[in-house]
């Protein structure tokens, strides 16, 4: 079987970073929790809109973020079980690559190279299982397993099966 | 129909750069025509080998390659007619990942971002043609044509459809 494992927002935690480096640029006090629902671009005034745009072009966004809970025990238990490929749609953002891949390297360094993509769209991926947080990604995607996975700006979105966090996808295939 | 286009050796001359760093770098006077059948590293002398291998590791080998001849032409075309991807395995060489997006904005601005794919495997792919000058890449595709572009180190490889040069992709597809 082969899965398909985006980054942001499943394996990395991006919505947690956006909060963090609005709140430190504007000295604001955004809360996740308030967050549910929307991207974070959404919840702040507009003249502060573009700033969190760009936070995905600024050197080290991507570098530093945490990883998400228990991602990396599960993932590696399913690296032993099954063809695992990391699958990130990043290509929008060519700063974000070798960041991404430095990320992969201190986080996941059980991850292969030759088990890691970064492109722009999920269609063209030929596999079993994709696990992201993006419905329209898991909308295109040919296998027979999609799975959404779980961040604050889809709480609402409907229609997938849905892996609440590691542990939840832990039980569905360990 | 879906296309997948490699980078090295079928869109960007990687083959002639090897070549002329490893004669610049050794004020040695190495051609392609001897090289016929060989990887470049392949060609000199045991002592050179390492410093051949690690060009793909030096700042601004993958960004100053020489596009390969009417590859522009023919894949602006391919692009307006057909759902065109690039496919690099590129995920080996971190280093190479940003000067590849550059270099696709500086030869291929007409191959959107969303339409670009950096990874470490192509059997993952899923799609009808896949343009490679691999052989192993093409073996694990599960397209219905795979097609050998011609390079220097594969003119003694046998089994699969050929692609000569970028002509003859016009006149396979066009």
């Amino acid at each position: 079987m082969t899965l398909f494992v985006d980054m942001d927002e499943v394996i990395a935690d991006t919505y947690g970073a956006h909060v963090e480096w609005y709140n430190k640029d504007f000295n604001a006090a955004l809360t996740l929790e308030e967050c549910h629902g929307k991207e974070v671009w959404q919840m702040v005034p507009e003249k502060h809109q573009q700033s969190v745009r760009l936070h995905a072009t600024r050197p080290g966004f991507f570098r530093t973020l945490d990883p998400i809970a228990n991602s990396r025990e599960v993932l590696k238990e399913l690296n032993n079980k099954y063809e695992v490929f990391i699958a990130s749609a990043a290509m929008q953002f060519p700063n974000s690559l070798q960041e991404k891949s430095d990320w992969l390297d201190e986080h996941f360094p059980f991850i292969h190279w030759k088990n890691r993509i970064l492109c722009g769209e999920k269609h063209i991926l030929k596999g079993d299982v994709l696990i992201d947080d993006r419905s329209y990604n898991l909308q295109r995607f040919t296998g027979e397993r999609p799975l959404l996975f779980t961040s604050p700006h889809n709480v609402h979105t409907n229609g997938f099966e849905r892996a609440m966090d590691w542990e939840d996808i832990a039980a569905k295939f360990l």
